[in-house]
């Protein structure tokens, strides 16, 4: 034991950073066209992008998954049985029931969570306490690295992890299916709310410092910021129960 | 929108930092003697403290809790019907099945929770880097204030919320009750394990900058850091299953 020195550089290098930027960007739109965007989000990943300090990572606005594996968490061996992001109808639970379990059946619904990158400590810390004032109260930056920014994490604890079934033993008592579903679809859509939470917090305060470019994207491809509102796009189902 | 500016003062008032270190510090030993320290915790929380840089706040060895309430993650209007650190018999669980549940009854397993604070950046990102390589692959900086430090909160991805009853609604299986407790052992163990391995890895590295008031303390006091060691305090059920 003793004293060592440990001091990081914290300048970023910018010209890789905005590379990023624009790459993770572009690919927001990509995905879109190929369906693969998770779409309620996209009014809040515009939302970050404006900001000439900000970009967004890969996100998740919140979903229902069905997955075989020995822990609800497992990644490697985990086979994802069934994903969406809006609200289940009982018959597909009745129909992943019948299903045999390699290993263990868990339905696990998460909140939304949000990655994002910051230019700067003090726009992260900024992110950071708009975040948790929005009710994301596990949100913490995760890394430093001087090409990929300050890399933020946006959750909340909103999560249900639930046992189904192991081999055959059906752990989920059948007749009150249907009320369970009920109750995945109730955390999801509470996730959600949060989600725009999210955005009508973030909306007050950001942009900051406006980015041209982004802006002219926008404009140029005749984005409507309405029509990907949160509040527009989630209205189909916020009031599903 | 146009450009505002965005800086906050990064230094931190070491005297009142320091003045909170052994405010925290004081309390394990008090929590210990009037038996409210979570013990599994003792020697990592003595580790994080011999270093000048860090103090350790309110933190969790990992725990199964049962609790009535909407959400698992309801803070205001959940009623905790049990709390335990280490492996429950499923006796308890069929006791707890047998009461009412006013709103809804979840069991919630989670892994270690750590919650530190350091007094630099560079600091709290090599303590993040080390909690990502032992697997506490949520571990993030939460906030930064000029006394408190820089805050973070060091978790795992081990989680498992069940649901098991609503009004009389029984949505757990009662036959395979044996079964479900041994899972939520497995999976409560499963946390543990990680906290040993972060142990493991903080070990090599830290103190970098030795606390002398630390050191001395646990001298005088007698303290064996070997008995405090969290692989002796585990040994007597990591091998529970």
């Amino acid at each position: 034991m003793g004293s060592k020195a440990l001091v990081i550089d914290k300048e970023i290098n910018y010209t890789m950073w905005r590379k990023r930027k624009i790459e993770f960007w572009n690919r927001i739109w990509e995905d879109l066209e190929i369906g693969y965007l998770d779409k309620d989000l996209l009014g809040l990943l515009v939302l970050f992008n404006t900001d000439k300090n900000i970009y967004t990572l890969s996100s998740c606005s919140g979903r229902i998954v069905v997955a075989d594996s020995t822990y609800p968490w497992s990644r490697e061996e985990t086979s994802v049985v069934f994903k969406k992001h809006f609200p289940v109808k009982t018959e597909e639970l009745v129909e992943i029931m019948t299903k045999p379990a390699v290993r263990r059946m868990w339905v696990n619904v998460t909140g939304p969570i949000i990655h994002l990158s910051t230019s700067s400590f003090d726009y992260a810390l900024k992110i950071l306490s708009l975040a948790r004032e929005a009710g994301f109260k596990h949100s913490g930056l995760l890394s430093f690295n001087k090409d990929k920014g300050y890399i933020l994490e946006l959750t909340t604890g909103v999560r249900v992890s639930n046992l189904i079934k192991e081999g055959n033993k059906i752990y989920l008592e059948e007749k009150y299916l249907e009320d369970f579903v009920k109750i995945l679809n109730e955390v999801l859509i509470y996730g959600k709310k949060l989600l725009l939470r999210l955005y009508d917090t973030v909306e007050k305060v950001i942009p900051i410092q406006e980015d041209e470019e982004i802006m002219r994207f926008i404009e140029e491809r005749g984005i409507s910021i309405e029509s990907i509102n949160p509040r527009n796009i989630l209205s189909k189902y916020i009031n599903y129960l």
